[in-house]
């Protein structure tokens, strides 16, 4: 190892509510903790606007990423008992790659991401490799260790073992934002026997295989993360949120297209609505930003712009049906015709969001979105894939579920004052597909 | 009850990590929670600066006035087993009260109220009355139901039983603000058995007792309450933040009224630093703004600014020592001269820092700080102060314990290219204070 | 209501590790209670021999018993929040049911009940009718009030809503024992979120059933089931253990019906050895006195009883292969013979268990174990059964899974001092099996 | 090391509810577990009698055994992180002597040394040197093995750093009881950070030490001894209990000793009484056996025997009240009398008993029961006495509390068929004294 840090004169430790402790012994990653961009991830909430129906779930990124380096400390020390893994470059490579797996995530990304069609992925490159202090760091291991690491983040890294801990259908990412998520909503879904799990991972060439003696606290897992994606992560009035927020966005690119006139210039946005932001300007791009322009927003002349920043900012948000797309359809015309007629832009007041989850699945070569599937280890040394082993994995293997709702503002419906007729037969039409 | 508001079809319910469900069945406190101004209180963090001591704790006030709005309707509904306590009227008083206890915090309470002289009583008490939602929520009960809610969390009102359970030495707020804080850092000590202690509790006409039977539960509350304040509220390292913020504060207040020009006209903080602040203004200043100029003053040029607004964005914090008031005095003039000499403006960089806390106290007429005492029922009937039965009580009761320390930026006294000897001369001088 | 019964002054408070606290305002339960046939279930375990696998698991079921109690209190509270439910009586016969619902039980029922076919909810009848404090207690409410509470045990009840409280696919007693069992064993799967079931629950005229918006909730509980009786009931340790147990029970009747004479008459057992035990008889078996007889044999002559209360009492266990039992049967007759050649009774020394469970099964009238499914409810007011909603649960749901395992004494085999290739050839068949 | 014992192939896990896991990579210490002796503790309670008033505390001295030695296990690991501590005998003699620290104790030991001044150290002592498998175990170590665990375990050992571990005023067996006795009967106040207090230690040559930035982890552990003490294991409740279990006990005693006839012959106990119990017959009085007397004597002729063991099986204990034993002594002599004259045995049912305990001390040279004062370590290497830091425990310190209360059948006082004017006499005496 040519670099140039050591192990630290006194164990750092951070007070976790989840995991109790987090420990740092290398001067790497206290290091990096400390830079500018790390710390920034204090201004990003691990879930987005997931806060508006959970209270609890105010926490960040700083939170959740030092979680999972803590997790991937832990999986190294159960994996290294009875021999070394590997040279100590790797291990800080990997354990980099944790910390900072997450360090390209902007403000509320979801929806952020959908809208000006970014990739946090790739800004976490440009953090790893650009002019960061991120990079100052990583670089004082030795000129090729920050690609190292930008490739663990990106699964291109040679060493397919460690992109599978940080990068798998179980690993220290999964495992931190289930157990992390479930902690601060309150939820009881999201608990599973994680140091079991730790115990019984195996390490292997391409992956982490798990000794079939802890089949059950991985089937655990499996369940633990299709209900919290059903009951938490795709709650219904989260997503109201989300179409919310990413109306906004799209409203004011939309009017900073078209030439119109913000009471204050919008100059963090500028660059962004010109699509030639640069990092700098990523990096400034913090939730409190966000939420400040909203604030301003709030009295903007623009009525959608004002009406769905104040939605958000009170959390008057949208109510909404269930719909199938096939039958929707067919009163898509009609009700696209009377929302305009009422004054209510139907892009804007009229949308459609779904959510489809695939909570496990074996491998399918070739396929989309090609999945690494889960390896339990039996005592003759075989490996047997977690389906092929656990009757309810096997249910919910490969099963993709999809829902489909349709936001709008039932409250502006609900006011008879003007558009009495129309607005009876929106909710006429809507509340016939409900069933 | 003049008032319009009934009970809801179906009682709502919020996830709550601590008390695991929140229950509202009033429609007074849904609409209540519903109003801008309460929802507001999700851009105001609970313990200020605190997350950057402990990650965890980025919770806010929402969080938290939920929570206590929750305590007392389990103590009203625990006093009410027997018989009734109060007509409906009462009850929502005390319910609303709870609930809006916190309404008038603005960003970084803490700091902000002692740099501005503002007081977040004073605000609470305009939003209740003032023209806001809040107000017209709370009228509809009846023209005097806001003014009765405002004089209880004045401690004014009439009935003392429904003040104590507000704000005394073990109110809902405490009970609340106890076991949230230590369940968000992830510290022990802020657990006791709130059940116990909500089953002990019988009214008096002028204040809550707790049946003696329960004492232990009452002093492990009294512990805990000792312990939080040493291990967390008073934190050396939040401290530290609490202290650059404040001089943020105070530099751009100081560089305002000297007619410095800022990049950007600090719009927000006009009416603030002019002494004329609004209702309307301060509903503004949320912690993201107050993050969005930090961040924007990264960049001023006024060095002193731009330094201390880099150290708290990105966590670069002053270190302490220890210092004992009168030995430190000697050393004050010398200090201040060197820090002077080497371009450090010691009203910036030389900081003291007190704080102190009186963990229970027994009743002292006539004092400046008067508290009432908890009292325990004897099966006989009789009233007997809690520090005459618990000897740990007693241990602590009364006695106040202060803690003092100077905080400084010993990372530029570290660096030695300029003024080393200065330098070198501060930091002997500090060092020898520690002893 | 005929009863003396009525509201003690001051409720009574049990301090429970699962539910915080069981709470008795009833002088009926009280004095239940207090009876010798209830205080002798702290005489019982909960989970038989799960104590040798899991250390933890050393509760009893009387510690169960008021956990399901108290469960029921809380559904009854819960459901009647709205109206009234039932008249008084109707509650009381309720509350009884699910105090006494395992009051028949004796010393490891399971093995017990096997060997020597006796029916523990026989002996519950027995008890509530019989000549006992308990039958006095609950007289006391009525003539018939006796029967009526062993009717609800018996799901002979009228009232079928009161039944289904107590003996459904989600009712109060599995409630409790899910979630106590795996308090005291220590394991992570037997959580959910009870509080939202007993949230959802609504009375009809024949079951409870649950709001679909709780349906994860519900989903959550099924899921648990499932991992607790795989996970701890299941336990192959455990059942070793039970072998063992069967085994001595079988051997103490043999060799008394041989007219073998044991070193000291086992007088609490010859009643029952000889078919005629009596309700005195049976109330005085609990399991220190099978302990006490098992302490005894250690020092019988005869040598397989000897021997099998020395492996009980110091847990030295049984080791075990999988076994399918067709392959199996193909290698039994010589692994019998060889058994015995070597001085091993194979009745007692080579015996298979099999274990089967169906966690959760949809209405299917007419067959054996019929069982009424669970019904969601819908905000329209139509019923659904659960595995038409619940892909997990459907995946799951009507599937039994059977487990069969071969029992042996291994370390007997290791000793090759005798008969050392028998056992060599005992042991390749035996390893041939498990593949 | 000259001992036969290595490593286990695979390290054995216990599932633990209070420290999760329990982990075992040496095969003495499985070995040992394995012992008859060991698995004896099974059968014998943690905490004797209080289970009849916390019904949750059914756990039994085998699951707290298995977790001081994984405290122990801990503290070494914790504090050989920067370097080995000890040689690898040293550290097996330590985990030895945590695992068997309380091997020699029998049933209900508090009531039955107290009545048959028996001594459970002097048997911990025989059992690890005598003839046992717990013996031939150690002994494979070497010949002065079992000898140097003894003498830990008796505070004889010449490493005081490891004595210290075991016992002292912050021990592996303190640590784990306060732990597991709180989790077993639900009480909030037994918890303390356990981690943290682990990983301040710091090993001297007399003891271990704790670094002062944990000082406010070991004032917690200090206030939760005490909240055990004065509310689990001083309940007026269980001290009821174990009253009437100490007057059994005599009562047989005296029986045996006057020639009285039993029914069947208490065998077990003969050379007890007799006084001239062997280790053998001493492994053989578990608590199931104790029971199974106690069940049988409920039969007996002797009244007073028949009575105190109908109360202890059926749980009808004595009540009781306060007693200061000053006033107390006035009223003596005619309680007794009149106890005496409603045929009452005074000596059998008019009982004071006293409880005491000292939290923590510092030290004192000489006097009769010498403590070892816990030390805090400072930055600059000097040791500080706890109490001298830290307010409240310096408030309870050297503090003996004492309490005692005076105990008696309130049930047979309030039967007035016979002897009505006497009885109101004494339940005026008695209520007199409770003020």
């Amino acid at each position: 190892m040519a670099g140039r840090f050591g192990i630290l004169d006194e164990e750092k430790v951070f007070k976790d509510p989840v995991h109790r402790y987090i420990h740092v012994r290398d001067e790497l990653i206290w290091e990096l903790i400390g830079t500018r961009e790390f710390q920034r991830l204090r201004r990003v909430r691990q879930l987005g606007t997931t806060y508006l129906t959970f209270h609890g779930a105010e926490h960040t990124r700083f939170n959740h990423s030092l979680g999972v380096y803590e997790i991937m400390r832990r999986m190294i020390e159960n994996m290294e008992k009875k021999e070394p893994l590997w040279d100590p470059e790797e291990r800080l490579v990997c354990l980099s790659a944790a910390l900072l797996h997450d360090i390209g995530h902007g403000p509320f990304s979801h929806s952020f991401e959908k809208v000006f069609h970014t990739d946090h992925e790739e800004w976490t490159r440009e953090i790893i490799l650009g002019d960061t202090e991120v990079n100052r760091v990583l670089s004082g291991m030795g000129a090729d260790f920050p690609k190292k690491v930008a490739d663990v983040i990106a699964k291109t890294y040679t060493n397919k073992l460690v992109v599978s801990l940080i990068s798998s259908q179980i690993d220290a990412d999964r495992m931190d934002y289930l157990l992390r998520d479930a902690f601060y909503t309150g939820v009881s879904y999201g608990q599973f026997d994680m140091e079991r799990i730790l115990r019984v991972m195996r390490p292997t060439e391409d992956q982490a295989v798990f000794k079939i003696s802890g089949m059950h606290a991985v089937e655990d897992y499996i369940m633990s993360r299709y209900q919290m994606y059903w009951q938490v992560y795709f709650h219904p009035v989260t997503r109201s949120a989300e179409v919310i927020l990413s109306k906004i966005l799209h409203r004011a690119k939309e009017l900073y297209e078209k030439g119109y006139e913000f009471q204050d210039k919008p100059k963090h946005f500028s660059s962004l609505f010109a699509g030639k932001m640069t990092l700098e300007d990523y990096l400034k791009l913090d939730e409190s930003v966000i939420l400040y322009y909203f604030q301003e927003w709030q009295e903007e002349k623009d009525p959608i712009l004002q009406d769905l920043c104040c939605r958000f900012m009170d959390r008057r948000l949208f109510k909404y049906i269930e719909c199938d797309p096939s039958v929707q359809m067919e009163i898509w015309p009609e009700l696209n015709q009377l929302f305009t007629k009422i004054g209510l832009e139907p892009n804007y007041y009229l949308v459609i969001d779904s959510s489809s989850d695939l909570p496990y699945d074996f491998y399918r070569p070739g396929e989309e979105e090609e999945r690494l599937p889960i390896h339990l280890l039996k005592p003759n040394g075989d490996l047997r894939e977690l389906s092929r082993e656990s009757d309810i994995v096997e249910a919910i293997s490969g099963k993709k579920r999809t829902d489909h709702k349709l936001y709008f503002p039932k409250d502006l419906l609900e006011d008879k004052s003007k558009f009495a007729e129309e607005k009876q037969r929106i909710l006429e039409l809507l509340m016939a597909q409900e069933g």
